[in-house]
């Protein structure tokens, strides 16, 4: 038996070692995937412990090979193998799924070997192809693998990410597909068709190689051949659902079923003799390159505008990018091919190597991006805000994640006029909100997008920018800060009746409401909500409770879960009768001010409301 | 000249016409896509006016040849093409982007020949399929053209239809790609390889035809083999953006650009010694074939649930679609490989003819969806709630649409359990609040569940049911009436202090709760907001004025944009004082009952929090 053959031997017995894992907690778990498991096991054993190079007692290592889990429901053997590192006891395993161990059902990075959570299927890949830009970018020779489903393969995602990938010739990414062809319901629509999976990554521009998914030797042989040539490679592998175990193998209705202990005690039985340990088993350390430079700035220079000067915030948000983008090599920025629109273009132009255009596609975009933040980057996705709802469930997983993810939106609300609703971003906000940890920004004016691209750029986690189309008046001095979580309050007086709070566009609406109402007796105070989330709770409540806890809210998007909802839902129980005005219908195209007019979101509804709220208040 | 050249001719003229209208008509409007018009100018040409069957005087006319411009932008053309048709004067072009004029920035509905909204790219392709199989459902022989742009194939989306219809051999479906080379910030990935594009729709099992998209001959001839085989037929047309105005045609920088007057009329004048107008030129009419029976019914039977059983909701609805779907031939079912997850197995096992499987592809499945509902079935899709994320956008642009689409989104919040986060739909109801024109229902025990699934049938719109994986006990009678826009007052006495709101799993914990703190001798009203949007705003204001105005919301859900929000939002100016128990960090896996108590959404949180509110307020 030569040295190869032995390794043959010994990874066949660590798979089912992880075989033997998964099952195990799973059954302890009393619910998980155990049959997803077993059909990847041998290609996990593989590079794990025989193919790729990481060091295990530090899996945030810049330069180990990544694995991404994009099948996240196989989390028990992505544990398993961890634990076969000597990462944590094996013991560890029998608490899946318990509330007091991060081994949760799907993976998140509370775990230190997991970079993103997986599970919502389809995504993986995407973030792939963003680590895998980012070794390119920096120098690195890590390799990035990610271990796909057959089924999540119906995901469209999956083909933007390869588009993007074959593009690039990103050879040092490799998708692994566990074809098992079985799905959660019913078979896949492929099946065991191989050819087509084949015709379909070639077709985006990647070498394939067709191998059974269960023979060591085969597999071995196709990752040695990892990095060659310029595409991406992606290892089409035949195997089975429940592989090595008989009345499991291949079989129907076994999906995200635990096996009852008398089951596992079965299947354990049949996988015992010819299963091994890996522990102590050396592993390919990584190549000790330097380290790339991922450090903060001491600060940004400062912008430089003029009060009064006309300036769209979607165009000072591209000014901004360009400004933090010469002193702090972290920024990386991403378009779908509206760079034009959403001022990104100035950094790709003054940036090239740091921008990447990632076309019409925007979910791909938003896993491409994590892939970045993953690797210590800040990268910056823009679009029109309306088409990051194409990424929600990217954005939503990010959140999950807590990736250091910024987002930007242009184009939103009734402003922009003539093209209409489908273009409008009036639901962004809501969205946005609701993402888990997420910080959520609307500039009025170039000095506050300049800062809040700062902010964004300083803070850890998940932000989204707010930017307008139309050209607003600065109002606010170069050297005004804009705190995440702050407020501005722009007019205020004592006898004032009602506390309008408003932010972008509304913001100017307001004060020519303010000054309007001024004349005629009626005093507002006008809130600058810039920061919608968090909001500045205290701000808007002191200036509140001075106008009798009248508030109106004044907002450019429809009035579920935008800043009307935002400013009632967190502060109705301390008094605030928050009277709202937003787009309460399917907008038209028009110009932006007959839209401003007619949603009644502009200074002469604000007036009219303002006097309704006060007089009933008599 | 035989008569095939003569119509050659006349159809390349009147493509020049329309792209003379397109030209005039962006340039009146100030803004549009003009150069995006003229690439499509000849294969618009031949389809409207050498090729496709319809009845120009009714475009709804059922078995009518469809055509969607998936690429929207090229909205003037498809508004050119009909004023040709003499639907309209041509001169109403000239009020493109007017407020006053349906002739909007992109199409929407509110025009009669635009079956769904589009310029949110890569949607078209989903409701093309959904409409193809609607004819083979309804064994009509119309066929379903759908215009795309070059640019928009980046979009997975497309992808996942090309998957589906390659996998039901959809031979009535016919996608033009217009590959223009040039998207709206600079060349395509793909440029003018047409091969590529080639054998990617031949890998999605298309049948695939290159051509010179500006050559009328070679357009009909390939147009004269539609609907041969049976396979789904691109058309892949190299175009030229501009094409036919010297000083336009293939140059960069003129997307989303209206000409100058002076420009316009340069244009026009290479243009108009080979422009026809179409106006009474014969249009070939659709086969009278008997139309699809897609009335409702006169009712539904009764569902027949004893009061304690233990039902969960989602299963509920599995049943419910069967007992509707028996006497409702509108109804179809469509999921994402998670039927026996959302239990619309039960429909599919009972009418397999009516289901469509659509894989691990929501978006495809919402836009398939929506297709349906244009063809006057009511299509009901589901899958769980945190993966509608997916498809937020083609929710969007169905709201847009006004489609008759219902989505039913199972396994929400934390009481899933030990799936973890990524499975948890925990933002799915601002998501859905937030599309225009919603309908959002959340029913709490499998009465309310039957119920509400009759009432999105008989609702004419988009309308979302949030169902939950936890069995919960049956508290309603068989003929409890469920309304849209109502609510349930569950406990109510006159001393109550605090109005408690909730709905589905939280509902029962809410109970729990009032029965506990009036054994301590402290009433709470207890409340069942089952309609989400619409909200029951006077049964709740009402309740909360007999407690002080306190309220207390509990939701399995972020903060954002859910219940409380809704309740806060729609409310807090009549004086309510909304205080929120909602899931306010990213949860765990574990027990649904230890999740519950973990993130305090559980009787035990409720009695803590509704003592503190009581308590203040004295």
């Amino acid at each position: 038996m030569n040295e190869n053959d032995i390794d043959i031997g010994i990874l066949k017995g660590i798979a089912n070692q992880l075989r033997i894992h998964s099952i195990a907690a799973t059954t302890a778990a009393g619910s998980g995937h155990p049959t997803s498991c077993c059909s990847a096991a041998d290609l996990v054993s593989a590079l794990f412990f025989g193919h790729m190079r990481y060091d295990p007692k530090d899996p945030h290592y810049y330069n180990n090979d990544r694995f991404i889990l994009s099948k996240g429901h196989a989390a028990p053997l992505l544990y398993a193998a961890w634990a076969e590192t000597g990462l944590f006891p094996v013991e560890d395993l029998l608490k899946l799924r318990q509330l007091g161990s991060d081994l949760e059902g799907h993976p998140t990075p509370r775990l230190p070997f997991a970079d993103v959570a997986s599970g919502s299927l389809g995504q993986g890949l995407s973030v792939g192809v963003g680590m895998a830009l980012c070794a390119r970018m920096d120098r690195l020779d890590y390799r990035t693998y990610v271990l796909l489903g057959d089924g999540e393969c119906a995901e469209g995602s999956v083909w933007e990410a390869a588009a993007l990938a074959g593009n690039h010739q990103l050879n040092s990414l490799i998708a692994l597909v566990d074809i098992n062809r079985l799905g959660q319901s019913q078979p896949t629509a492929l099946g065991h068709d191989l050819h087509t999976y084949k015709k379909r990554f070639e077709a985006f521009g990647w070498r394939t190689e067709e191998i059974d998914g269960h023979d060591m030797e085969e597999i071995l042989e196709v990752l040695s051949a990892v990095g060659l040539g310029s595409q991406p490679l992606v290892i089409l592998a035949k195997t089975l659902k429940g592989a090595g175990v008989s009345f499991l193998q291949d079989l129907e209705g076994w999906h995200g079923r635990a096996l009852s202990p008398e089951e596992a005690a079965r299947a354990t039985a049949e996988l015992r003799p010819a299963a091994q340990s890996a522990i102590g088993r050396p592993i390919a350390p990584p190549n000790p390159l330097p380290a790339p430079k991922n450090d903060p700035p001491a600060g940004y220079p400062a912008p430089a505008y003029k009060l009064g000067d006309h300036v769209a915030s979607r165009e000072a948000f591209g000014a901004a990018l360009v400004r933090i983008g010469e002193v702090d090599p972290r920024i990386v920025s991403l378009d779908g091919d509206t760079k034009n629109s959403t001022f990104s273009e100035k950094f790709c132009k003054r940036f090239p190597n740091r921008f990447i255009e990632c076309f019409i596609a925007e979910q791909n975009m938003v896993g491409v991006s994590t892939g970045f933040s993953t690797r210590g980057k800040v990268p910056f996705a823009s679009t029109f805000a309306a088409f990051f709802t194409r990424a929600f469930d990217q954005i939503r997983i990010a959140g999950v994640s807590g990736a250091n993810l910024k987002l930007t939106g242009s184009h939103v609300g009734v402003s922009i006029g003539e093209d209409g609703p489908s273009q409008m971003g009036l639901e962004d906000l809501a969205m946005m909100r609701a993402v888990v940890g997420s910080v959520v920004l609307y500039p009025s004016d170039a000095v506050a997008t300049e800062r809040l691209t700062e902010q964004m750029a300083l803070h850890k986690g998940l932000c989204y920018l707010r930017t307008s189309r139309p050209k607003t008046p600065v109002i606010y001095n170069n050297d005004e800060p804009f705190p995440i979580g702050g407020a501005k309050v722009l007019r205020q007086a004592p006898a004032d009746r009602v506390t309008v709070v408003a932010a972008g566009v509304t913001l100017f609406e307001a004060l020519k409401a303010a000054d309007l109402l001024k004349s005629e007796g009626l005093g507002v105070t006008v809130i600058d909500a810039y920061s919608i989330k968090p909001l500045a709770r205290d701000v808007i409540k002191h200036a509140a409770h001075k106008t009798g806890n009248l508030v109106l809210t004044v907002e450019d998007h429809y009035p579920e879960g935008g800043l009307g909802d935002a400013v009632a839902g967190e502060l109705s129980h301390e008094g605030l009768k928050v009277h709202k005005l937003a787009v309460f219908e399917l907008p038209h195209s028009g110009k932006p001010e007959e839209l401003l007019a007619k949603y009644a979101i502009d200074a002469r509804a604000i007036v009219a409301k303002v006097k309704a709220i006060a007089g009933a208040s008599h």
